[in-house]
Parts: structure tokens; sequence; C-alpha cells
């Protein structure tokens, strides 16, 4: 009994440690993301070119600088500027060029009723949520950081 | 005493297993929300009337796309933002619409005071807060999702 | 041995209570961040000047409300935001009084690289990070506050 209950003991100072540790902590309430495993969500609302152009480079900076493999990107326009994915998007061959690279580029349904736009006027390749402020929420919530360029 | 031992053994992996499941720890760290209880906080820093209607569309868009009663929504307005909630403002009947929905929309006394803004200057219905910005502050520490719109 | 079953019983109970607890949990999720330190970084993306004088009001807003010991500051500036942090910047003095007061001022060496400058052509007193963007992400993930004026 001893010998067992010093087992408890062992495994209960070890969950107390676990729990008192930050970096254990953190990496849960990431949803056990490791380092090896980062994940940011870029948010465009902004209908300037500028703001779009910014937004590629961060991403594909971050690919380039953590690995394409360490890091999940997820890049979310809405409202203003769900211009950004539209056929006649300046940064269409960029965003090509993104989600060939694995990046996921998602346009808002919600945005897009609102604008009378439908799958057939928008650009290849990206992806569709119906809320963008709800997908910008969930991944937060998933322990995703998020950037607002 | 080997049943009981057994029982805290049992309890223990609970314990453990609790740790080790992300779902678990993501959802502590929102201190305790599930998925009934989603969290919001939008903030207003710009002295942009686009940027105003924008994020009431989202909040309200949200507030539809969620349901009401399982999201708790707050909007801050700070720094040159706050003049979306002055009684001239633009959006007053749509601030209105808001807070009879729900919303919390709340200004920082910080900035009221810098320009030398009194609560009769201000819109009826809404909030204060001492600093926006530790409000904003607050809010992601207790686990809300921020939208910068 | 039922006494220190008790005793067992008495940590698992304690262990569980915190795990229960979203204060504690929301506490471990920011690095074992308390109530005393409080850690907040600001994003600086616009070639703006009065966004520039926004930030260092709100960082000097946050010391002041929080107390200077009790809250660590970073203002981290890329992309077009690069210029608040060059010689010839505008905000030169209030960047001086901020670094001065504990608050750390960060320029985006990959910014930098892109735009041809050099450590010379910055303003003295501030910090340098491989990447501003990474930085966002790292905070945030470390349980910082994200504030992006």
């Amino acid at each position: 009994m001893i010998f067992r209950s010093s087992q408890f003991f062992a495994a209960l100072m070890a969950a107390a440690f676990a729990l008192a540790t930050p970096a254990f902590a953190a990496d849960s309430a990431k949803g056990g993301a490791n380092a090896a495993q980062q994940k940011v969500i870029f948010q465009v609302s902004d209908a300037d070119p500028k703001k779009w152009n910014l937004t590629l480079n961060n991403a594909s900076n971050v690919q380039e600088d953590l690995g394409k493999a360490n890091v999940e990107i997820e890049i979310v326009a809405y409202g203003p500027g769900i211009d950004m994915l539209k056929l006649d998007s300046p940064v269409g061959g960029r965003i090509d060029e993104a989600t060939t690279a694995g990046v996921k580029v998602i346009a808002c349904e919600n945005t897009m009723r609102g604008q009378k736009l439908t799958r057939a006027d928008m650009l290849n390749g990206i992806g569709y949520v119906p809320a963008g402020v709800i997908e910008l929420m969930s991944r937060q919530q998933q322990g995703w950081a998020y950037i607002r360029p």
C-alpha cells in the first residue's frame, strides 16, 4: 500500500508540476499546439490593395521563417476586404501563389450575400466560411494567433 | 484501503485526462466558456463612420448567426473612435438598436477626459470603463476573442 | 495509511479545484502571469503618425493606470509602420520617453531588409526582432494581449 500510495503521490506531483508549468498550460490552451505547429489567422477588412499586399507578404514571410510545414496560416477577407478575392482583384496572381503554397485564403459568405456576389465572381482556389468574423473568433478560441495588418 | 486508493487513482486519471485534453484546457483558458457561450470584444479606434457601421454589422451578424443568447458582445470605443458614441454620432440609432439587442457598447473615460467630454455629451444606453485599452486587455485575458474591424 | 490517503485526497481536490477554477486556468494560459503582471503587445503597421501617437498614448496610459511595475509592454513596428522608428521619426522624442519608462519598442528586421534600412538608420534605445509578425504571434501564444490601435 505504501508503495502504491507513493505512486499516486508521484503521479499527483507530476500533475501538479504540469499545472504549475506555464509552458505546459500555454501549450494546452493552444489546443495541443507544439513548437512545430504554429497557427495564425490574418484579417483583411479594408478595401486597400496595400493592405492586401502587406498581408500576403506577412503570410509568405511567416512560411519562410518558420518553414511551411511548421505553420498553419489562414487569411480571412470580409466586409470591404472582400474585394481582395474577386476575379478582378489586383492581387489575384499572388493569391494563387499563396494558396499553392498552402495558405488558406477564405471569403466571408455573409459579406458576399450582402454584395450579391456568388462563387462565380470569386478567384479560384479560395475557401469559404458562412461568417468571417465567426471564423476569426473560433480560431482565436482554438488558440490561433490573430493578426490584423 | 485498496478500494479507497483505487478511487484516488480513478480521480487522478480523470484529472490527468482533463489536463491532456486540449478541448478542456482551451475551454478553461476561456474562463469556463462553453460552446453555447462565446465571447467577443470589438475595438473601435478610428474616426471613421464606415468602420462604425462595419463593426455594428459584425455584431449584429454574430448575434444572428450564433443566437443572441449564445454570445456575449462588447464594443469598446476609444481614441479617435470615441466620436462613434457622442450625441451627434451618425450611427446613434444603430447603437440604440445594438444596446437594446444586448450588445454592450462602451466608452473609454481616459479618452473622454482627454477630449473634455462628459457623460452628458454621450449617447444614452452605453456603458463606461476607466480605460478602453485595459478593458480590451482584460477581456482577452479572460478568453474573449478580439476583433479590430 | 488512512491519514496519508486523506492527504492525497486533499491534494487531489486542490488540483481538481484549480483545474475547475477559470481564474487559475486563464492565469496558467497566460504563461504564469498573475494579476500584478499583465502583458500587452501593440502592433504598428501603418505609416500614420496619428496612429503612432495613439499607440504611445495607449502605452503610457496603461503604465499609469496599472503601475509601471505591474505591466510589461511591447510595441512592434513592421511594414509601413517601420517609419515610426527611423531617425527622422516625428515621434522620436516620445519613443525615447517610452523606452526610458520601460516600454520595449521593437523594429522588424524583415521590414528593414526590404527597405534597405540598417540599425544606423534607426532610433537609439529600440530593440530588434527578425520578424515582427512572428513576435506578435509568439507573444499571443505566451498569453499576451494584442492591441492593434
